[in-house]
């Protein structure tokens, strides 16, 4: 009998473990690998064999882990390089030593280019005792194929609530008032569209849309002339004609030669000032809490999180099964009732899923129709938490 | 039988509509006057008559109302000058006209102060049919005499969940971060103080503590050496020596001649970053959110609030009941198990209650026990909240 790792990738959403526990609790049903390994800070820590056995985790860490957010296992930036041999050489013959036949990996786009390009190698080299698969995991919602990404509902859940609230903040006084809610999403919009399901949001701007300066304080300019106030959400990602972010004097480069983005809200409120289109604006800039906020997780996003976990496990027992991921779909018609399937990696990684053009409202007015009836099933339920004198109970980290 | 006015001043907290929803269910419950009106926009919408009925507001609101956070009658920044006595002449006129007996008034210390002038105006003129009763409110906690400030708890809880799910989300890479959490509390650190419930946080700058930026950048450094982390948390009224704010720069005025403050954890950062104590931080700015995430309600926290309007509504009951702000006091001993008495609203006005010195660790190494016994009770139970598709359910303001 051999053993299945799991590990994870990227960065934090606050239902990223829930697959994890999944993938646990699957082997406790079913235990179809004699150990369930958990790989400390993904591949980094996999080269350097800091494993740890979670096979008998009690069922009350389970239930801890699903309402944990970041990371358990901890993550890393580190990319697979497909001409750095003794990489995959490494992580193949720790595999051998630890009797390994499984690996999921949890993550977004890199991630699925790691589990690609392990199941490549595998291939190429006539390796068939070991597997990888892919687990999706992103706040951003932007990987292709699957209907949706664990962790995307509970960002959005949370931007909802955050939206709502905020709003009523910023109405209080009868003075003038723009307020500007700044969101992740390097690429896609999908996390600063979801705040339009508040019902109260005046102008989105998404990266899907080129950013027109002149349009659009035009409209912030009819809001104020309107009603005295403007509550604008606004994508880190959104950018001008010429490809340079709104924010650009302030981007620098991640670990993976992405830009590094922020300050979106305070190009736009200095662009409102500097107009004279309003006299005062106020920057939310929802920064690293919006992805990890784990007391606004959505049930229905952790229970899919668990299951999709589940699912990974049971495929495994194919002993063909590699280089896939395990997707979401949801029926065309009837209610909101997800199906889970798996795809290439290959066919994931390194591409993007945009908003669709024809969701998107003219003139920053936000979203159709369309895209209230896909994200809305998405941010229903809360889960019974685990509270700990007051606030939500989190596992200690198994990196610590 | 004559009527009651209640109104909100001040910037938002999310129970501060629980003690007006505590005074509409306490006339309810005993109707002692003939309507409760509510004031739009505090002083500045009694002036111009802007009165809802809030009398017979249907219990299903009522609980909506517990749980809308910012004030739904509307708030003002207005601030009475003792000098104007048009203003005077002319809210007593505006009661006279409603047939108003109370005026029930919920705010910080300006508010307070609003609550002292009126009962001093009236009882210099002998005027004795009208009556003027505070309810403080605030989410920095700040008010003397009484225990804590409604409003405080729940934002406190909101904190320790933000500085715990952060703390997490900062720790999942094994590359070096420091992590900068900034909130409110212009004078006093009690909000800033009450993350260190969540265990994890390294280094909390207070204003009560004059900062000193080398014994500051010297605890970072050992923390750094130590774990290559550093959880940070500062208030933005954190000051040097000569008693400028840490971002200093951008501050600004409000209406009331108060700084308009924020910046503090940049400038922390950049003191960090200049230094070469640490290579990167990151900047987590509250903002806006911390005063008004409702769904992120302390139980005890709405509960108070809600028993201290009734309480207010009750004390109206004694017509030489004026001037007075209603207050929370704690047993000295035993389970927590607050009481409501009553203060001169003047011995709360234009006072600052700071967080005693002795309460606060040496180095930026957090706060003592007595801290922990002091914040933990307040925080404890969560409301079972109406949701509302997804998010939380918030009354429609009554100013709209």
């Amino acid at each position: 009998m051999g053993n299945l790792l799991v590990a994870q990738s990227g960065g934090p959403t606050s239902v990223i473990n829930a697959t994890v526990a999944g993938v646990i609790q699957a082997n406790q049903l079913n235990p179809i690998y004699e150990h369930v390994y958990g790989g400390l800070h993904g591949i980094e820590g996999i080269l350097n064999e800091e494993f740890v056995d979670l096979t008998n985790l009690p069922d009350f860490s389970i239930q801890l882990l699903k309402q944990t957010c970041a990371s358990a296992l901890g993550s890393c930036r580190y990319k697979l390089k497909r001409d750095n041999v003794e990489d995959f050489q490494k992580i193949i013959a720790i595999m051998d030593a630890y009797n390994i036949d499984t690996m999921i990996y949890t993550g977004g786009n890199d991630s699925m280019d790691t589990v690609a390009a392990l199941s490549e190698y595998a291939a190429e080299h006539h390796i068939t005792n070991h597997r990888f698969i892919g687990c999706p995991k992103t706040v951003d919602n932007d990987l292709v194929i699957t209907d949706h990404c664990p962790g995307y509902a509970s960002a959005a859940k949370f931007m909802v609530n955050v939206a709502k609230t905020t709003w009523l903040d910023v109405n209080v006084y009868t003075r003038q008032e723009v307020f500007i809610l700044e969101t992740m999403g390097r690429d896609a919009g999908w996390l600063a569209a979801s705040a339009v399901l508040c019902g109260k949001v005046d102008l989105l701007v998404l990266p899907e849309v080129v950013f027109d300066k002149e349009k659009f304080l035009a409209e912030v300019k009819k809001c104020i002339d309107a009603k005295n106030k403007c509550y604008i959400v606004v994508s880190e990602g959104a950018r001008f004609a010429d490809g340079t972010y709104l924010a650009a004097g302030e981007a620098k480069n991640d670990g993976f030669g992405h830009a590094i983005l922020g300050g979106a809200g305070n190009a736009v409120k200095n662009m409102i000032l500097e107009s004279g289109v309003a006299k005062r604006a106020k920057v939310q800039d929802m920064s690293t809490l919006q992805r990890c906020y784990s007391p606004c997780q959505s049930k229905t996003d952790v229970e899919e999180s668990f299951r999709l976990g589940m699912s990974a496990h049971m495929h495994s027992m194919d002993p063909t099964f590699t280089g896939k991921m395990v997707a979401v779909k949801r029926p065309e018609e009837g209610p909101y009732n997800p199906i889970f399937f798996t795809v290439d990696a290959k066919d994931v990684a390194n591409f993007v899923k945009h908003v669709p053009a024809e969701w998107i409202l003219d003139d920053y007015h936000g979203m159709t129709q369309e895209f209230y009836d896909y994200c809305t099933p998405l941010i229903q339920g809360e889960p019974d938490l685990i509270m700990d004198n007051g606030s939500i109970a989190q596992i200690e980290p198994f990196y610590l």
